[in-house]
């Protein structure tokens, strides 16, 4: 045990808690700072937080290359989607920034380090993960309501378009408008307006939103049955792995009644 | 297997997953066809734009007509809603326009291609279907709720009908300012407005507000209840269709004790 | 059977499918009427209206009279609500309305003769009873939640109070102030006039938001539960009746063991 | 039975469900007069509110001594957080109020006193005590909630800070504004003014509803589920404490078995 490999040590330095804590407690602290820059501050001030944030991305570069040389596999370690994930986010912050339009990119990307929580927590990991899972799942759902949105859009652009140009001028902003209407979100200012033209347009704005909550509630009670039944097939795989089945106690009841009649006929003779 | 008829070479080419892709297709450039045409687009595009519109009508045309003699049972055909359906799209599409009012018709026409996604993907139609049937189980609970609904609006319609005829004038547009109330949509300038003159009528509106969410919750229970018993009663039928009840375990080890009685009995002769 | 009395034969009249029907008919009229009547419509029109508003009434005195007639214990008619409401809204429409002022109560009255449809079709009346039998479960839950509303209005009169008399002057307008916010009607709004004042009442919103929302959200799965609670015990109830136990059989084995050990017991002797 | 000591005495008083219900109709008669005293009223009605003020502080200092005086183990009076929570609720509203800027608090402690009806009521007490256990389960749901709420509030505040800084100035206010998007409560308004810079600003609010309502979704059915889960194993444990599994029935079968194969070889010999 004393001859451990550096990657070894690596590696349990890595798997560490403390390792753990400290980069989270690094990236809390670059997202603080991101939220301090937002506000007015001296230019004292400003000098601070320049340094803490090189810092921040000097312990970054560090953190990522000391994960890198503790991998055994280098060719896998990209593989894993969130190491190239941390490695882009560190790998972008690097570059030098010069020009004004830069400077933009620049804090974007700053932003999406503390996207990087959730690639060290686990439990958070996991809980994307069944997020995503999920997704494929609700496709058709999906589909369908797209389907209905793009249809009503295309209806509303050719009757609304000469009433109201900037909400109804394209298929574009008529998708807009209607996933406005979808949130109740001043809708009845838009259906009034189109009903002094068109006095029974209240049918077309009625109908959609018919139309989307019931898909909508078919795609929310989708999810829920779906959650259930892996909760049910988990809990079963849980609980009994090795409980019989009442085919199986059958079976063997049977097996009885061919041993106790076997049993009696010999006894006979 | 050389000896296939006409028919039954043209059912395995409709059948053929190629088939039902290529009409996806066309379908989808159906419907970019549509959302592009609502864009400002030069007179040049324009051209373009009705030549691709009048390609995809002979493709639908074509399609229908494999589909219909491909079918063995030409009278059964219709009997399917969704040929039926499809028949009437194209058919109606391929009415020649001269006039500017049925422009718009026939636009309106154009858009309810995108709907022919619907019967071409078996998904979907799946989907509607089960949309479809869990409606009548609903019917009573929206009849409440109309009920509800209606009583209100009389009420409201009585009262309210001096104070802003716009929206209190008659049942119907009762009907409709209730709606927006439901949906919350700047419901408190409806109310406050009454309650210049009836300062007691936020009761009015908050029983109404208590009463449809009520309503609209059993509604949403009774889908969620219905949907998980299907679902149960699904799971059940599927994994042990030949599993044995307790009381069939219960008769056989009655037989048992049977068996071992009048096995005992004999014995002791 | 042709012995039968004025009263049997009454009450085959009443529980026919035909009355019902034919008092179904006369109420959706009636909702109608009500509903037309909203309508400017000329004077003949009403002049019709005012006859079969007449016709109506008539109808509902004859139909509750028979209903009274065939019931056998007369003194036990008024002992379903249903009933006494039916006698309330038929006697009330009876009153001779001579001054303006009752006319508005009169018209008030014909709207309920609506609700009789509840007392009529069966399946209303249970959906209805079903609906109340599950408000004092949910007892404790609304409870809390008007605790909340209510701390939370006195603590925004208390603070607010000069800020927007309108919105904050006493208990009472604080509350549907409130629950305005609740329904998120621009609640934003009502915020932003009290951060002007003080800058962090936008944490006084948002514990409230959070803490209804949250209390909302456990009513809703309360009911749920509950419902999924009644539906499985009800399957249960009806599928296997007389379904034995795992313990029933687990004994039935026990007895068995004895049998067989008391029968090798004098088999060897 | 006649040599009860004092403390018992008062501890069967304290538990005695008169007290119970007079403690209850005494906060409920102050939380009444916490919402008079918000109505303009009358000096000589004030000064009854006053006086009625201090009754039930008299009130509830004497209950609280009761309280006290009954509890065997005075140390451990206050490590149940409601007797804690009462104590200081009755000990501040002793505290003598002179200056104007005292009123106010003093006024917001008396209102505090409304939430005794929870420490009172057991009911409640055990409602609350079940929505707090809930909490933590969702710990994580919410963490990754407030990620994306953080991360979109980031990027809001430096893209749109020059566009609109009364709404995204600072990440703090840009966080309300999220809040407020996520409410839907006019976020019309907020897009359509970053549009008109950029036009394509349309995908950061729309992914942000997706995402907020994709993980609140999760957070709901998280609590179903935990709930359905909890019931279910409660009824589980409740029916049929010492109901035999599948598995213990398979034993015994195998243990007849062995006693039949026994029975029969020694009967053969």
């Amino acid at each position: 045990m004393s001859s451990l490999t550096l990657n070894d040590r690596l590696q349990s330095f890595v798997n560490n808690r403390f390792f753990e804590w400290t980069a989270v407690t690094v990236i809390i602290a670059s997202a603080l700072l991101l939220g301090a820059k937002t506000f007015e501050i001296g230019s004292r001030a400003t000098q601070v937080l320049n340094v803490l944030d090189w810092a921040i991305t000097v312990f970054f570069v560090l953190e990522i290359s000391v994960k890198f040389a503790a991998c055994k596999d280098k060719k896998r370690f990209f593989h894993n989607p969130w190491n190239l994930f941390d490695t882009l986010i560190v790998a972008v912050s690097l570059i030098p920034v010069t020009a004004t339009d830069q400077a933009l990119i620049a804090r974007l990307v700053r932003v999406f380090r503390v996207l990087r929580m959730v690639s060290i927590i686990p439990e958070l990991r996991i809980l994307l993960n069944s997020l995503i899972k999920a997704l494929p799942q609700l496709g058709y759902v999906i589909l369908l309501m797209f389907i209905i949105f793009y249809i009503y859009a295309a209806v509303g652009t050719t009757i609304f378009e000469q009433i109201n140009p900037v909400l109804w001028g394209d298929i574009a902003v008529s998708l807009l408008t209607l996933f406005r209407v979808m949130t109740f979100e001043d809708w009845t200012d838009v259906m009034y307006e189109t009903m002094t033209v068109y006095p029974l347009s209240w049918a077309y704005y009625l109908s959609f939103i018919f139309f989307t909550a019931f898909a909508f509630l078919n795609m929310v009670i989708g999810i829920v049955v779906n959650v259930l039944d892996q909760e049910q097939a988990r809990a079963k795989a849980e609980e009994h792995p090795n409980e019989p089945t009442l085919s199986d106690l059958q079976s063997e009841i049977a097996e009885l009644k061919a041993l106790i009649v076997s049993n009696n006929s010999p006894s006979k003779s």
